[in-house]
């Protein structure tokens, strides 16, 4: 069990995680603050991506270079993250704990990496207390701190999440095409939050040629959050380049129908979770091939009875075909003064799986 | 402000307003508990359809025929509705009151009729108190007992509530027209207790030729529940004769394609409150002509990528043209062992109000 001090000091570690000037992709988000025995921060870190010091030895150099110098010993490192045991640019990290004395270790995730697990038994053997029952919200905020990453070390592709805006009626478009905007504001600002916790997103050729989106993720006002997506357009069809856009992710063309083959491309350039936005021929291909994890869908309280599916055809022609999704969760999406859009998260159920 | 004997009473009377074996239709459902000073109950009554004695003659009446011949003098009369003036086959309600010798008035809703309205302003001019200001949550349920019949005074045509299932695709029934089931067990039992809450259900003449449904509703046991709607076909295809079983509501054909036409009909027939339930055409046609004002969803967490629309063609070509809805609720409809549907309730906006 976690006492207050610990508690907070979790929270705070999860915070600094997340820090949005971190990259994403193939290195995990890691904080760790180090607590004296009185529940007193005495040094906070974290890990700002490949090539930089782990959070447990940002911390620890932070406490010994700090002015007061305090004691390690018998303090407390509440970590997001199993402590590694592999040699890395700092040495192993559970070791480094225990040369600083370290007498306790709250850790909220196991590490899922063979290469680097192993760190609560060296830990223990030790004889270092370490901690691992924590409150569910806080574990669950643990697991979705590094969940692409977790992903692609256990399925060798990157967590696929697709999103698709759609009215009532199932359509993406009018039957004119039109299709600016089908969903309001605050669904909206959701999706460019969204782009801002995958590291790539992805539209096909189709939707590159129609919409020309700039695919970056931005704030209300215009300007740009602070990290930014690649950019991936998939497909064989002729596309221009995406719009030009200072401080936008690289963009990269895929040319290939086949998700499979597209995701072992962007697993191989470190990407861990993909955006897959469309349009509804993409999302079909990547629904068919049974490679969606997740599905939002926004879905607009309109009809138009006509138009462009947002989902094109499944290959499934009778009912018992069909593809169940487990519905997540289901929350309104008020915009002031205007139509409340429904936010829907979905499991899809792989018969494969 | 009502106190806790008066609360009480209310919940009783509104309860015993909607006794199932009461028919809707053209005739208010309406409830009486008369209190004791004390705040016990003296008599009650509720008015069980045209022809019959109003709600609070029927309570006068149980309290004088009561062995204990209680007075009335100063006692409390709880209605569902505000007490009539005019006279019917008992008389003006109000004045019974008054003859009564009732000293207070708890009222729930105005009544819209203006043939019938004015009992509040007698009740007063007799000296007797009267009260209207309740608690949100029972004035609620006394304004949904009778919004069929509400609607009939206010817009001359009954309500009309839509009701589709549909597949997150926005699909009805998979390419080679199979359908059942899209939704859980939950959603279909709701679907039967909706009609029991309905003076008549509608298909079109498609849907009663492939699905040959007996529109009857029914417990999830396969019983026929106490009330059962009238069973109306529309359109000028040929279509067979619904299903016979014993105790179901009558059978209409409606030799038309015009939902306002339809709603005449319906109406000149005593019907208040119509559930439409398709299909896809006929839904349209009500959409289309403004002429739904409730539409129900059931959206399984389910895509099919094909097969036919749940709404047809509404003669929308772009986006702006579309029709736009209000989402009042939505809430998850969790069939045990099965998939969680949601039910969303949604109000048409409609242009031309």
């Amino acid at each position: 069990m976690l006492d207050a001090a610990e508690h907070r000091a979790l929270r705070r570690a999860l915070e600094i995680a997340a820090d949005p000037a971190v990259p994403l992709g193939p290195n995990p988000r890691v904080g760790c603050v180090l607590l004296s025995p009185a529940g007193e921060i005495l040094a906070e870190g974290h890990h700002r991506g490949a090539g930089t010091p782990h959070a447990e030895a940002d911390a620890l150099s932070q406490a010994s270079s700090s002015a007061a110098g305090p004691s390690l010993r018998g303090a407390t490192a509440v970590v997001t993250l199993e402590p590694c045991t592999h040699v890395g640019r700092t040495g192993p990290c559970a070791d480094a704990l225990i040369e600083a004395g370290i007498g306790r270790v709250v850790i909220a995730r196991r590490d899922p990496n063979p290469v680097a697990a192993g760190g609560i038994q060296r830990l223990r053997e030790a004889g270092i207390e370490v901690e691992l029952e924590l409150p569910e919200e806080l574990a669950a905020a643990a697991a979705a701190l590094n969940r692409g990453w977790e992903h692609g070390l256990q399925h060798a592709r990157p967590l696929v999440t697709a999103k698709v805006a759609l009215t009532l009626d199932g359509r993406a478009a009018a039957a004119d095409g039109t299709s600016q905007w089908i969903t309001g504001p605050a669904a909206r600002e959701e999706v460019h939050l969204l782009r801002t916790t995958c590291d790539a997103v992805l539209v096909g050729t189709g939707t590159a040629r129609v919409d020309t989106p700039t695919l970056t993720a931005r704030r209300p006002d215009g300007t740009l959050h602070s990290r930014q997506p690649l950019r991936a357009v998939m497909g064989t069809g002729t596309a221009p380049s995406l719009p030009a856009v200072d401080g936008a992710g690289e963009e990269l063309r895929l040319l290939t129908h086949d998700p499979s083959a597209a995701l072992e491309e962007l697993f191989s350039r470190g990407i861990r979770h993909l955006l897959v936005e469309g349009g509804p021929i993409i999302t079909a291909a990547f629904l068919r091939a049974e490679l969606v994890d997740e599905l939002i869908v926004h879905l607009a309280p309109t009809l138009l009875g006509a138009g462009r599916a947002a989902v094109e055809d499944l290959g499934i022609t009778t009912l018992v075909d069909r593809l169940d999704l487990d519905l997540v969760d289901a929350s309104p999406l008020p915009s002031p003064g205007g139509p409340t859009d429904l936010r829907l998260t979905l499991h899809p159920r792989h018969r494969t799986a």
